[in-house]
């Protein structure tokens, strides 16, 4: 079954919002089998809703539409698919009816007449009684042509997708299955990635798919199988595959689905009981954000010191002034101490440092915008790496402490050799 | 002139990534008068790219196209675009080559042959040099149709976009004029910021539009004038109205255009040369990430302590075991411990503290989750204050940071009472 996502509404045009909802039908569709052909975003007039109507009727059965639907629009999307489906009049839907009173009354409003009104809908359509906000959804099904449309609010087009609309997907159709498996590899660049995989990749039989996910955190690879009934063996079939993949790129891959480097590092730590702590200069905290992103992080992250200044370097992680002036503070000996001044002052197994220069300015011939330098303390050992790093401010610094987190994997796995 | 924006790849189809660069082309073309009035995302085919290219150039005269160069896929877009432009052959990019060789030198890697595929172009099209990245944008013009092919990646999207397409935009047609003026608010909610300035918001002139931006650091109000020409007096026009919106709401105007609570605050430590420390705890270091995301934060920044454990905010800030044991490390008193600990331990003019429970677990009846205290130490004064917020953890983080960060702002512009 082939689908197709359409967005109403100029916000979006206007780059006010940025559409997640496509994405998060896109993903809901894509687990049932469901694969996307076509996501549109339209303006709210009834001449552009109808012609992306009939152009994605041309390529898909179903639609699902979010948007347009708000107390104050004109309710464009309601009228527009209530024309091209037939519909003779409006109806009232009592069940939305009292949900829209009840819901109001809970916060102390009286029911006007813009919320009456959405509880008003073309004949022609089956109501989602939408309990997540006021205006219901619509299942509207003629011909073989099936559209839905929902709220653009996420948090009520998530309730009515999840409880509503895949639910009837599901009882109407005999759906396709698809399996997905991702890997999420760091420490190598896209192309020697391709490269380096290129024969396995090659040899991958043509209903898996490979597809190349880069980011500045690492490349994600997603091996995919779309076919028909997708068939038992195939998660058994992908394993036998990525046997064959690890040995390719052994040190290189972080994990799998969901895994991040954040949260296997995570992983790492809390199996061993260990504490970690952050020294950090021109990443300026970045990672112990990363880091305490994860919930639960309190299990294995104690702190961090970011020591902007040269002045916090040596006070509070007992770096020398004499290696600041001799070296630099982006130098192995600096970023060095950090690691283990900070590992000793707050009493941590593990301690990642970063210094660097993510510019614009502070930049030299010798020291150019994007030379970083990172270490990570153990009990009995200090790795250290310096980086050259491309991009803007933000890409440095963030290049950087990911880096800086795999140089951490990379030692919590006892293998010290990046990839 | 209309425009419309076409992303093509399976991995925003699939729902794997949001498609964030079509709302910022939007912004972007939308501040020169460029209204888009269709977005579409479509697979990877030869078939699915023309068809979308036909469908928009009946509406708009500029497409601008995203995704589909990376160095791994099959170059599907490059080669639909230059038949569809009536291309003869690829052509060697050489200032493209340069650039990729260079890129990748100094990353240590030796150029292949999937890299060198990216500076081949069609012989039809204007490269436009991509400084951010490996594969260049591309721009073709023919009969009145102008398509512009830029990489997915969003930084290098965004690069070319400002550097290469904005200012060839501006050079070739006498693009419609448009006046925006930004101002940010911080520390008031939508609805109640709506209700403080409705009367100002009715007086306002039909030629004037009013946008409410909210986000998780505050509201974003955005004055527009879309009169073709904007008239010569719409800045003095705009100034006149600011004026009296400034009493409306005196504490809650952190600044204009491109101001945020970041830079302000940033300003304003430089204008006193006074230097500014962070101590967090729920916050975890995004505090201090944020102040350094601005170029230039060590002049006034020199570091933070992010005391995650008990044992570091008794060991690094000097909070007292009895004080903890006592109220709870999510106190008013702790809190304001931890904010004069950093202030003393690392020398600073000021300093911002916070201590919460961001969740998901940790929550208990007395302190739910969302439960968050700031505090804020200058040389003579403590300020703290406590917060209730919602959202997931992500969202509370965020929160409480920008709370911190506007409740630092109002000390340093000595207006203690918050909005």
């Amino acid at each position: 079954m082939k689908a197709s996502i359409l967005t109403v509404g100029d916000e979006i045009l206007i780059g006010q919002i940025v559409d997640t909802n496509s994405a998060c039908i896109a993903q809901q569709l894509g687990e049932q089998g469901v694969s996307v052909c076509e996501m549109r975003s339209t303006g709210d007039t009834h001449e552009a809703i109808t012609n992306a109507l009939d152009e994605l009727f041309a390529l898909s059965s179903l639609i699902i539409i979010t948007g347009g639907l708000g107390p104050t629009n004109d309710d464009i999307t309601k009228h527009t698919l209530a024309a091209y489906f037939g519909a003779t009049r409006m109806a009232l839907h009592e069940p939305t009816l009292r949900h829209i009173t009840k819901l109001l009354s809970r916060r102390g409003i009286a029911i006007g007449e813009l919320n009456r009104n959405q509880a008003l809908v073309p004949d022609t359509c089956e109501v989602l009684l939408n309990l997540a906000g006021t205006a219901p959804g619509m299942w509207f099904e003629k011909d073989g042509k099936l559209a839905v449309s929902l709220p653009g609010v996420p948090h009520e087009m998530e309730y009515l997708m999840a409880n509503e609309v895949i639910p009837r997907l599901k009882k109407r159709f005999r759906l396709g299955k698809v399996y997905h498996k991702n890997i999420a590899t760091a420490g190598i660049a896209e192309s020697t990635l391709a490269e380096t995989i290129a024969a396995w990749e090659s040899a991958l039989p043509p209903h898996l798919r490979l597809a190349y996910l880069p980011s500045l955190s690492g490349v994600r690879l997603r091996l995919s199988c779309y076919t028909a009934d997708a068939h038992a063996g195939v998660a058994d079939e992908v394993e036998a595959y990525l046997r064959q993949l690890q040995p390719l790129i052994p040190s290189c891959i972080v994990g799998y689905d969901g895994d991040t480097l954040e949260s296997v590092v995570g992983q790492l730590l809390k199996a061993r009981g260990a504490t970690l702590v952050t020294a950090e200069s021109c990443t300026g905290g970045r990672i112990a954000a990363l880091i305490t992103a994860q919930p639960g992080a309190s299990a294995y992250f104690k702190g961090s010191i970011v020591a902007y200044s040269n002045d916090l370097k040596k006070r509070a992680l007992g770096v020398f002034q004499s290696e600041i002036e001799e070296h630099g503070a982006v130098s192995k000996v600096v970023v060095e101490q950090m690691a283990r001044g900070a590992q000793c002052a707050l009493h941590a197994d593990y301690a990642v440092a970063t210094s660097g220069i993510a510019g614009p300015d502070g930049g030299s011939p010798g020291k150019p915008v994007g030379t970083v330098w990172i270490a990570v303390a153990t009990s009995d050992k200090l790795t250290s790496h310096k980086l050259n790093l491309s991009g803007d401010r933000e890409q440095i610094i963030l290049r950087a402490s990911y880096s800086a987190l795999n140089l951490l994997r990379l030692v919590l796995t006892s293998d010290g050799n990046a990839c």
